[in-house]
């Protein structure tokens, strides 16, 4: 079952916060430009704010954001509404844009399929893109599907990401998210298509009513991180301001890709639909093919069984009994009966 | 079943009321702004009046509204206009927001889980925004879901709610209402879980078609109360009017959550519709199981029977009977056309 | 079965009519400001004339409209469009609103519910909104639901109703409409409350899925009266016309009072496929269980009467009949096949 | 099945066609004014274009559009597009209005329903309407819906028909085109009527599935010509063009027409689905009910039979058949199950 | 099962390609205008740029897009935006346009239905459309849908596509395009008539429901192709660029022909689904009579074979045996109870 678990967030309460920070909490700055290069993990978040100043582009990535602290100290550093603070804390949000003065904060989920237990495993992820700079919130801590790009940044001093600025290092970090929905997406399909051979075939499946219901369940989920990031990218598309002018028809593509994963889950959950019916009407199929076989049996056997007893009754004066080919013309009987029988059935199409 | 009981309104009557204030309204006036902070639960409405007049924030909360002249008399000091007086002590009406001269009119229901039950309670609550006055009305007397607002208003002077004027406290309550939806969709939720656990796991559950079938008539209500709740805020953020400026963010978020709880309510009404779908779906899948049961063994047992009953006539000329080994080879022929059904059972996929 | 029986309207023949008035046709007119009101029955159409010309508000109101050449005749004074005559003469139209230049048209249906035949029945109400006049048209010419409007008129000079104008007349008497549809609905969902009920608790019920299929037609007829009024009254609020700015506050009243009900029918609607969802699922288990008990019967009792036929075989040699207690050892058998098979279904959760 | 038969249309194929007119088609001409009215049926297609240069209004109605060059003439005369050539010539259209710089071009669907073989009928209906000229091109040759606009030409001299151009003649002609959609929406729901009845009072219909199944296409095949039509009727009244502003009021109470029979096939179509799931229902009920008589007939004969056969076996030594009042006992017994079993049944509500 | 299969496109990575041109691309360039026309096939793509410096139109169809290079270079002749290079050779897009500076880039899909796996198979199409040029881009490299096109354009000097430009080149193919979704229509829905009427008739088939399953699927497929380029169609014409003025009449009917093939796909995936339910209802109704024979055949059986089975007892003192006609009155009883229960049945209306 889903779970809209939003919960109060503390919006008017004065955050007095005493914990500090915890270990599990991780901060990565880069900064570069065309030039130059610098990738540290900070000690303390007020090593970040050295970087920001300068022209280049400085990106500072937090997994893990159970530490309120080091969201406030970056909030009050780069100018960062309150309520902007709180909805990176809380991690539960569905996908969303809000445009504020001096940035530009989306909310997204990173979905990943774990084949062992057949299930999505969706975690969210946070970009706050500003001027030269650009923050991005992971809720999980473990594994970090964004060290590819950070390769990339490294190892091709020459390659556009390192030429075109923080927002078409926003658009690469999307992407990539966009992709792990590809990923899942195909996991699925491969699921659904295993499952619908087998119902096509009538191959004895454990359950697949079960079966498709947890699939549609998986794909609901999708969704729910989807639809509404497709949402998000199109205003960003129409809000044409100073941040994201130059990769323009990067997000536009972008928008393209993930309006192409939103259709492949509404045809995903309307294919699990149909295999339900397809199911339904399969079992009732078999229902009625179960329901002729007993009916012929005992339409056959009824009768006959009924002649046989009454030749079986024990009264004294029962003048058949006495008669000396009876018992082979009741025989004969009893075969035209069930030939009879079973000709009407096959007029019927019943066996 | 849910029921639109809006009792013919006396827009067009004049209502000479003569009933006098009824002892279970219960009306609180707090006054405050930032240095000072004034309490009291008012034993007239002319008490009110009073703070109104003075530039610090005035928040009058009735509990109760089945005293028209209380409601007049607010009314008239307030200039609210006849019809959103009539709507206030309406209290059947769907989430709306209206717009006059010198107030907005929020009409929202209170939702409440009732665990015994397992029913929805809902009860109306409206808000008048004024210029530095702030009304609400409660339907019901007892309990008071706003005690915690009055609880940090009273002992935070330093904090946002004391200095952010009427709108920001108009905010804080909206999102007190709003939190009682998300609890009341996580008490559903919780039953829709336990619900489909019980489903897939085939366990013996008491008719859970009915409480599925309950459980959707739950969330109709919740949607009834969410979704022109979400319009109703929209529509205040689309209208920049004065009241609301400072406020805009705030609302805005509030926006978010309420959305967020409206596709959670739908995917609930979906995730019902679904069960009740799988439902139908392993019911048919059992009804054929426990056909094939039966068709074997009468398939079975019919023929057989039918053979002993051949022999057991009493035919006088019946020389099967009288010999010696008979007996025997038809026992080793029953077992041999048992085995072969069998068998052809197995061969069906059947046992 | 719903019939839209447009009959093809005679708009482009020249109606040279010649019946004259008939005597069922009832025509009322009420002349009234703050200071003087006048109520007569017409004997002619030309007597209405008189009062229009006045400053005070005129309003005429017709009971049957099969009288073409009243029609024509209040047409030709009030200079109504042809078309609009043809609108008020045809009963079978759907709710809408026309703006002409010099006054505003809107057809209505109003609603009752026949207790006896559980049927709704519908009559068409038009309105002609003109400066200082209203005309209203109604179908039926039995009883007459504006009689409280009348009275009221008569009654309180120093009412709204007398100091307001047409436009809040007209108000007031679309309001009367808009009740007669809360009161149908109120009357149709105490019939599915008790179907639900009787549903849940397996009430035997006399062909449930018939009655709800009879509710859900007659809850279409309501949705086909209240859905484009909605639409109607939402043109003529976007309409700031010089008729009805002095009551647009009541008119956005009365479009959320129509909203209501209109999301009443659909929630209404949506529970009658609920429920007769919900019985299917009933059925089916219903038929599910039957099977059981049919199977267990015929599982236990085919085998054992095998057995009982068995030894009622007449073969000469049949050693174990010979033997002395066989008999008692063969019902031992027996009753150890039937507990088995007792507890297999036990185990199957079958009994 | 409908079938979407838009063959490849020659668009970019120079047409060198070089096949004389066929007899088949024909070609009438009408030109009238206030004062004068020639009507003529045109042996060849240059007789037209004397008429057109006049002032008056020219009617070319062409049954059958076979005739590449008579349309390819008309076309050059008229100054036609010639993709608007094309769409005449190609029957399969659906309706749509296309507007050219000097005419509007419309495609209609004129239907009809054949008693004998229940069927819907289309034909394609296209309109050219230009300045002070009207083109009208039918499919079918046979039969002509049109001799009562033409009737009414003639006729009445004074008619509105005589006098207000060619704008209210086209208005009247698609008037005509919609009572046939309204003719065969009665047609078809007085069939719906009569399987509902049938349904409701479980007559033994023959397949009354089939029936709807059929009746449903039918409706989908009305749609699929009315729903265009109300767009391309919007579209006509948005296009304030030179043409159609005298007939702005017809046209709007024609599109009201239009949107109340395109909500007729709505409502029917949602019927139909509700007839088969009733009649799904009803028929899992009576399977229901088969099966409970089955089920009591087996439960209460199967102990019975079982007992009869104990005491019907052979076994030498069975103290029981030699008591003497053993065979009334045991006949009270078995009794005492049946009134118990059934007991049981009546408890259940079986029976 | 339709797969989504976009792999990760490589837009941020730097394409140092090494690949040199593949064998299996093939491109051909067709430069004409109304007095020239020249064909040739490139043997390497420099061949090209020669061609579109002159004011004839240059058409270059590639046949094949494995080869990145010859895409690049192109690109870089003709100034393509990287992402456009991208789409090109990604051939898993679904259709759309985008408006770059100097061209419109489309991507549209071919369909083609083989009738020997009853399965459509689909292949990327991308034109890209500048001034005096178009460039084609096919995903396979058998086959040549375009010939008509190139025949037309060879041999009909003073045809249309010879003189007017690119555009009405564009909008040609583009109509070859949309001729082939046509072409399958046609044949899926010749084979969904074939289904239904067998369906109608209840010929015994093989497994109606995973054939209409089947043909959903593909019709799925067909919508994936129709409704993207129907949108992409809108936004042509809504472009009102340099490029497409002269052909807007075409594009207009372009569209319609889409919006035709879209209107038909929509319906025959309805009728998938309607037919899957008749055929549910008709498998309802076939159990049903299979359960009344077997129903009425235990029914009368049971109680006579039970009768039979109390005679058959043996029992000392039965004195009914010893009565001399009391077998006769025992077959009268039976015939009597047979002839009842026949009767009952009759009127119950199950025989």
């Amino acid at each position: 079952m889903r779970k809209v678990k939003n919960k109060k967030k503390n919006t008017q309460a004065d955050t007095n916060l005493t914990k500090i920070k915890e270990g599990g909490v991780k901060t990565t700055i880069i900064d570069y430009d065309e030039t130059h290069y610098h990738e540290k993990v900070a000690e303390n978040v007020q090593e970040c704010f050295a970087y920001s100043e300068s022209e280049s582009v400085t990106w500072i990535n937090v997994d893990g954001v159970q530490d309120p602290q080091l969201v406030k100290n970056l909030g009050m550093f780069f100018r960062l509404h309150p309520l902007l603070q709180d909805d990176i804390m809380n991690t539960d949000h569905r996908p969303k844009v809000d445009f504020y003065e001096n940035n530009i904060f989306l909310v997204t989920r990173m979905l990943s399929f774990r084949q062992d237990i057949k299930q999505i495993e969706t975690e969210q992820v946070c970009f706050v893109l500003g001027e030269s700079y650009l923050l991005s919130f992971q809720e999980d801590k473990e594994g970090d599907v964004f060290d590819a790009v950070r390769l990339q940044l490294r190892s091709k001093p020459k390659g556009k990401l390192r030429n075109m600025g923080e927002s078409y290092l926003f658009y690469v970090l999307l992407d990539t998210i966009v992709t792990s929905y590809v990923n899942v997406m195909e996991e699925i399909q491969e699921e659904l298509e295993e499952l619908e051979e087998k119902i096509m075939n009538e191959e004895s499946i454990q359950q697949p009513t079960k079966k498709l219901y947890d699939l549609k369940r998986q794909l609901v989920l999708v969704r729910k991180a989807v639809r509404p990031l497709l949402d998000a990218t199109s205003q960003l598309l129409k809000e044409e301001g100073k941040f994201l002018d130059s990769t323009n028809f990067y997000m536009r593509d972008l928008r393209d890709r993930i309006s192409q994963v939103s259709e492949g889950v509404e045809i995903a959950i309307d294919t699990c639909k149909s295999l339900l019916d397809l199911h339904l009407n399969l079992t009732s199929k078999k229902t009625n093919d179960v329901m002729k076989v007993l009916t012929v049996m005992s339409a056959i056997f009824l009768p006959l069984s009924f002649i046989a007893g009454v030749y079986g009754m024990n009264f004294e004066n029962m003048p058949e009994l006495k008669i000396k080919s009876a018992y082979f013309y009741t025989q004969y009987g009893m075969a035209f009966i069930a030939v009879g029988l079973l000709g009407w059935f096959k007029l019927k199409k019943w066996i």
